[in-house]
């Protein structure tokens, strides 16, 4: 495959698209982050999900620190071509940095956003390295 | 409810957050656009979707032309607060201008993209007012 699907992409003047992510099985969406052209090319050749880490300002290889890699099963792109929408296999069942499932467990009630999702496992247990 | 839950929200410096959209029911992913307070606001209160067009730059109420409305069934907030994910019914089975079901109907596959999802509607049909 040549390059020309990369060109494809509207990239935004800053080089990024949001890239969505969502669990293959359940349909949840874990993850929303942002990819540049490398991270969505490294996504293609490794079957791993590449981000774009805008407060590190690097390439990022979800779950290099924590484990919980995504295992890529389809990128979809969208009518104006510039999201991206990933369909994984999270392994581990955790996506968070704060050891829930999903980052989207802050839910609109009355009240409020309410954390509705519990903590699967200590933060400070999967970052201990 | 007072506006301290729209100040949670962490606003961009343009005023925007993304705002990914999912079918309650099939779990698709429908849309990404953006949010501004006023957009988040007018989705609580009326509980149908508003973004905020950054092409017409003015606020949109998901299917004002169409009649493809979002009604939303919940609304949740990333861990970084800067993402929101609404849950909806989507009136008409289309959320997509080109007349499919999703936007996202481009996957990726070893020749380049591909669109997948069917035209459910003509979109001149859709939009002849």
């Amino acid at each position: 495959m040549k390059d020309g699907w990369l060109n494809k992409v509207n990239w935004a003047q800053d080089g990024l698209v949001p890239a969505v992510t969502q669990e293959a099985d359940s349909g949840r969406v874990l993850t929303v982050a942002w990819m540049n052209r490398e991270a969505l090319q490294k996504t293609v050749q490794t079957g791993e999900a590449h981000y774009w880490s805008r407060s590190r300002r690097k390439l990022w290889r979800k779950g290099e620190e924590s484990g919980h890699v995504q295992k890529v099963r389809s990128i979809r792109l969208d009518c104006d071509e510039d999201v991206i929408l990933l369909e994984v296999e999270q392994v581990g069942g955790i996506a968070c940095h704060t050891g829930r499932h999903s980052c989207f467990f802050q839910k609109l009630d009355g009240a409020g956003w309410v954390a509705v999702d519990p903590v699967l496992k200590d933060p400070a247990e999967i970052y201990r390295r």
